[in-house]
């Protein structure tokens, strides 16, 4: 496994891809330096003798000791730990840990390629391709990231009936060395630091929509493919030191008419197998969620008891009610990735079949309980921030610049002013406000909230998915025999 | 164990202590038959291919295989067990199984004797008492109710500040072969149908009452024991039968002056362990809705899905969302006992120490995961009942008595307009339409929604439960890291 | 003007055709007394020194004094009084005040018989048909209901594609002397205790639906009218007497190929004026749910506040924050009834061609101020009933029947123990919980709530009325101005 | 009346006391250039032929023309025009129009000046020195603003109980000449772009918390007063500009020993009046917001379906639904105003006396209209947002950057892909969602929603207003008469 640095080093050496604000910026370019610092985290974590049980696994195709992000989960306790490690990191950094996108992609293409292979009778060599290339990428300890979301064009028309083509990714050209392909993909989290950049299809497809079916794998700085990046982070400070400087990127994949070379390619045309790779990415991403919603419930409840005490209300009734409210939501959200772990086994929801064993034997986490999960953390987003403002007042909306603070003139007045609870030092009372800030009322903290509303799909997508998959006809038959209704 | 004509029977023996509409009724009145029937079912099943691998156990104490509303238990697999049982059962019956209370309370009792023992040095006998009382409770495989709330009077004032001391259930006298006590025990589910009473305090208790902190068993036809019976059921059907015709019944149980032997007494006067012995009844309980919960979740979505059916809207966007709504309480009900059941140890949460052992082994839930699971299904109950509202329009309001469709003048007409959906016999849709009020607008649905708001604990005493033991200093001194402050 | 007297002896005359509980009853049936208690509040406010401004009117026909619910509104001030008078009687009798129903559909149809005669060019006589009804429906102080919903069959089908014609009420056949209608009209409250009944159509329609597009009034008894009653009321009271008794009954209307007279016949194939007529009588009706639902308002704040006292917990804060969303919820819909009495003009908004003048002058209230006050006060209904089952705690659902109460061997005791607040008398404890029990937890309360929700339309109804009828399109343009996008 | 270039001229003479990132900035600073835009609005409308008939006003001291914000009203006709004027102008600029402070504070101190002097037995001059400053003030057609928050210390302490007496502004000597006060007022809206700064008390007040009674007014450049600023606008666009730049500003005002003379000071030591002074400029304030939330609605209404226009899903119900939502609180904001405009009267709710007739005899609007009003709207800001989160999708939170759309190399790319609705020409697309982004995404959005929370006071604030002043009484009262029980 690598270090921090080693993996920055890596970065360093990579084809100059990056758009940013009108040019091209380098991987290390301190817009990029916090989100370096969170992804650090994961290669840290896996040596430190605190997190590396939960960090590390054993792989399964060498047996050596590999970064738990590159790994293939084999049982319902890889699961709780996949949980377990997410929270873990994501407390660390205060935020999204970056890297699940990549062991989420993993894990769906795994299953994915190995069915194709299965439908086409052994004329593809979609699952072996894949392993070959997942044996490098854990014995290099590489970060993924996954390229899902398409522009999508007119929401409620299918790929294939848009007007441009293009709108989502596809096939243009099949060779005797691969595939071309064209498409935009974006809101693609941490592609900007990540080694490798799997692609996935973004939904349901039909049998005329077979160039949209298609699943690979390329490096983050491969030929034909354009990066053009959205840091979110927040203002380096001065006076005032942080724990640690988190932030992240996305980025808008622009495809070019891009060669990708046949074993790199995992799937390329099963149009039912894209859907169900689809949903099988979008569900083990959604099993994420139950580790890193949890951790920032965590920040979440930090923020708002600290805020609580630093304002002198925090035995008041109405703000622990909100405190409770804040575990309720953690807390359901943890048991239900909890449930869809133990729960989890080789199978996957098909429409039109139900549950039905799939893949080559990994774990998939149960579908309903790690839908229900992420439903209720999503929907729960915008009433927590309403919380936090609750319980902090306006203090935080017209807090003074650092550089005021520190204004000599403005010092002595300020530090006397906003030193409000006269048990505290005032530094940690102006700590605290800045980072309560950052997290509340920057245009950092507004992104994030439409991240942890629609990542891994809206609270509408879950709804879709429960009621889809759940047996409602058996509960309609429970009420029908108890109303004395005989079913024919 | 016994057949529920057994158990009838056994009822039947019972001294006439029930008050009903003025006069005295009998064990078996036609008002009681249907909460029989519901309790009957936890006999039928404990006896069925089906059922009896979830509703049986194995004694700790003599090895023998016993009714799991009797057990003692031992392990999560065995929380698991009678989270899964209570779903099933109430699944069977559409509504609350009310045997609960009973093995509820065994194990609330169970581990606080043993530690009240504890306490005294040997001094008290209650746990070996309470071991003995079990031994035949098992053996004759009795029916359990458990006796906690108390009329509480001005509800700001402790039990010792009271104008009126009767207001809790309290002891009056200590002599030599037992104690006198003395209050109205209210809301107690089963009593009229039960075997046994089991008494336990039901709030925290400080060093001036004592006398308030006491625990014992009674038969429930005990002498200096009246028991005045609300039952809740739904009127008798002639041409249109139901599938099962349950109900339920409470009862005020007025102790006047009632003696009670020491060798039925398991706590008398150690008032931190019944200020324990309250949570911990109120905690095995909480983790007893986990399983019933989901069970109404199931009828609930049942009538919701049903009616959506009936009305041909079962595919409209705005009704799949109310459907998503309901599963997503109920399964997250269910992930929370769950996880709560798969935590489980012999632990309590004990106020200003945090969590310690606790009883002589036997498996406590999660406090945590059990009180997120009971709030939000509690909090879920009244907008369970306005998407219902929703979905059935107000067809249920203004539907014709069974009497009125049946009168040979209207029977035609009617029958031609109530066929809404001309896919439909019109007596499987009379049917559904007269289950569906029972279960919305009648006074047994009202008060059924009274109880599945506060039954085991209102929301916000799971709030204070929540918020008194969860670590949220943890998450103040993660988020005080976080922006750079040094704890000192 | 009449006085109650006169009204039920009025009652007493008329044809036997109200069917209950498997046989026929009279008007003045027990079951149907408190319905005539809530109507003759009607008679006697009109007559009393305290209510007759509000509740009396000058007929624009005749200059006299009429009873308001006979009134055709000529201008703001009306509907002003018209809102005020509604609070007022709903207030003396804790519930809906019943009479209303007829004054909207008066309203509705004197608008709609004006602009259908206009479109057929003098050659129809609605209109002048009207008003000589209506001039002797004030004259002997009628009460009036209206009949609308139909039982629509197959929600998503039009009245012309269900597989029974039916399904909504139309009509079969038109003579030189009048028409014959078929059909089954539901939810008609106070039909069986009504003297006439306005039957107008249940919603938009097209061309092909020129039948159902039909207005009229006949007898409430009627040859070729049967009613299928449900009267929903509590139970008489024998030692606690309450201070006023109340309750209200709903009918089927069959309409068995029912002959109309042309002078009883408003409407009769206009299909536009049809779908307006339908959503003219809404509107009102929404209006007039601003003055009840405030009174309801005050009646659950009594409730709730009633509840806290007796519990001694009025002052914490959790239960004054209940308090202010009760009253927040009860003026809003106040303010909005308010406001669209104010802006009342002799306009309607019709598809397509959004607000024009619209009947002979008289005054209409504004369509969205009127239906975002119905749709917030429909949309609180079961919170509302959330928050008196908080308030309440369980007592509601458990308190011992009446009869036990006055049973001599258990008065003593009961009493005791009743009087859980020791500076109310017991007497007065127990009148007000046999009260609140009434409000929410029987068959009446859970039948009020589908009332409350769903009549006058359903919140989608509104939700739906003020989208379509709202300026979306100027909310667009502000914002692509400022956003400097050029409208082309 | 001034123009917006004489108001500009006049602030360029001040004497430079804004403090700004480290420094000292002049009034007509960059960053100050959006916020003076806005107020630039309020005297180019006063003088337009649309804008003239709302914006201005005749005095009532010199029957001349003037600014609307620099009038007391004078009858329910002038509250509707304030309302509507705020809702005009407010949408104007997309937001906060920022000069309604000052009329609020004018309409206060008007009153409380009055009762003060009548206290006072006219041994003060408080009511004529105000009415010679206001006279000067409607002259010269200054912009006003209004400095109440304080910086409040421990939260659950009183002024007279603070560990630092500074956390409440207060006198600290009072000489011939005038007083000397000290004290941070915090949140100041638009006071680095005023000419007069209005300061009033923050809460109620205690006989020993006379110092803390205190209303006066300064010029917003007085000596002994130093501005921190914190300004909230959005970045100048290049190519893709804005049909509006508006912004605004907040400061910390420091008054240190900051001397005033008698002749501007309109309250000392009253502290009864004190503490109406502050609930009086509360009420008139959440009355203003009866007129800019309904603006900022109208705004929201246009981000939310313009969006769904540009995402293709503009006809979804759930959409539509969300349309609903949104009209819903918009006009029952209104409907609130609306009738707290026509319920005016020269009255105030006074604690232990109900209403009561105060001040000279100007129009003040009804307490609980203009409370429910504010605290619907203010409870409505997150989930407003939320809606907005939900019809935008991901696409406002990974966006590129102008700079990058406007890169030659990515430009037709971009280009090519922005245009996801084929039938809106791409720049409108690019424009729309650059301003959508601005109002969600920003820090600018994240503190404007802080502000559309607690500005007025917090929802808790509001609902403290209605239960106190709420005739709850007399609903206990109907409810006991309804129930039987007869009041002593």
């Amino acid at each position: 496994m690598r270090t921090k640095q080693e993996y920055i080093d890596g970065l360093k050496k990579m084809r100059r891809n990056l758009y940013f604000n009108g040019g091209k910026i380098d991987r290390d370019d301190e817009v990029q330096m916090n989100a370096l610092n969170v992804m650090g985290v994961t290669f840290d974590e896996a040596a430190s003798p605190e997190g590396k049980d939960l960090c590390t696994a054993t792989s399964h195709l060498t047996g050596e000791t590999i970064n738990r992000f590159c790994h293939v989960h084999q049982s319902p306790a890889d699961l709780h730990k996949k949980q377990d490690m997410t929270r873990y990191l994501c407390k660390k950094v205060g935020g999204c840990i970056q890297r699940c996108m990549g062991v989420d992609a993993i894990n769906a293409i795994n299953a994915v390629s190995f069915e194709a292979d299965k439908l086409n009778n052994g004329n593809s060599e979609y699952h072996q391709n894949f392993l070959k290339w997942l044996e490098n990428f854990q014995k290099n300890d590489l970060v993924g990231c996954c390229a899902q979301t398409d522009m999508k064009g007119e929401r409620l028309k299918r790929p294939a009936d848009q007007a441009d083509p293009d709108m989502y990714l596809h096939v243009k050209e099949k060779t005797k060395d691969g595939i071309v392909v064209k498409g935009c993909k974006l809101h693609i989290s941490e592609a900007s630091i990540a080694d490798e950049i799997l692609v996935v299809p973004t939904r349901a497809l039909g049998p005329n929509e077979k160039d949209y079916a298609v699943a690979f794998a390329v490096p983050a700085d491969h030929e034909g493919l354009i990066q053009v990046v959205h840091p979110h982070s927040s203002r380096p400070r001065e006076a005032y030191q942080r724990g640690f400087d988190g932030g992240y990127t996305d980025s808008y994949l622009l495809f070019e008419d891009t060669f990708i070379p046949w074993d790199r390619v995992f799937l390329c045309g099963e149009n039912d197998h894209g859907g169900i790779c689809a949903l099988l990415f979008a569900l083990f991403h959604r099993h994420s969620y139950s580790g890193c919603k949890p951790a920032l419930g965590d920040v979440l409840l930090g923020l708002a008891a600290t805020a609580a005490e630093y304002n002198g209300i925090e035995k008041t009734s109405h703000v622990r009610e909100m405190f409770a409210e804040i575990i309720k939501v953690t807390e359901l959200g943890y048991a239900a990735g909890y449930t869809a772990s133990d729960f989890g086994k080789p199978e996957v929801y098909i429409p039109g079949m139900g549950r039905a064993p799939y893949g080559p034997g990994s774990c998939i986490p149960d579908s309903i309980y790690a839908n229900v999960g992420r439903c209720l953390t999503g929907e729960a987003v915008f009433h927590e921030q309403e919380m936090l403002c609750n319980i902090a007042g306006g203090f935080p909306s017209t807090f003074p610049y650092e550089s005021d603070i520190t204004n000599p003139e403005l010092k002595p007045i300020l530090e006397k002013y906003l030193k409000r609870n006269p048990n505290i030092p005032v530094d940690d009372q102006i700590k605290f406000w800045l980072y309560f800030i950052e997290n509340t009322c920057t245009g950092a903290a507004g992104t994030t909230n439409y991240g942890n509303y629609h990542g891994g799909g809206s609270p509408i997508m879950e709804q879709i998915a429960i009621t889809s998959q759940y047996d409602v006809k058996a509960r309609k038959r429970l009420v029908k025999e108890l109303a004395g209704i005989k079913e024919k």
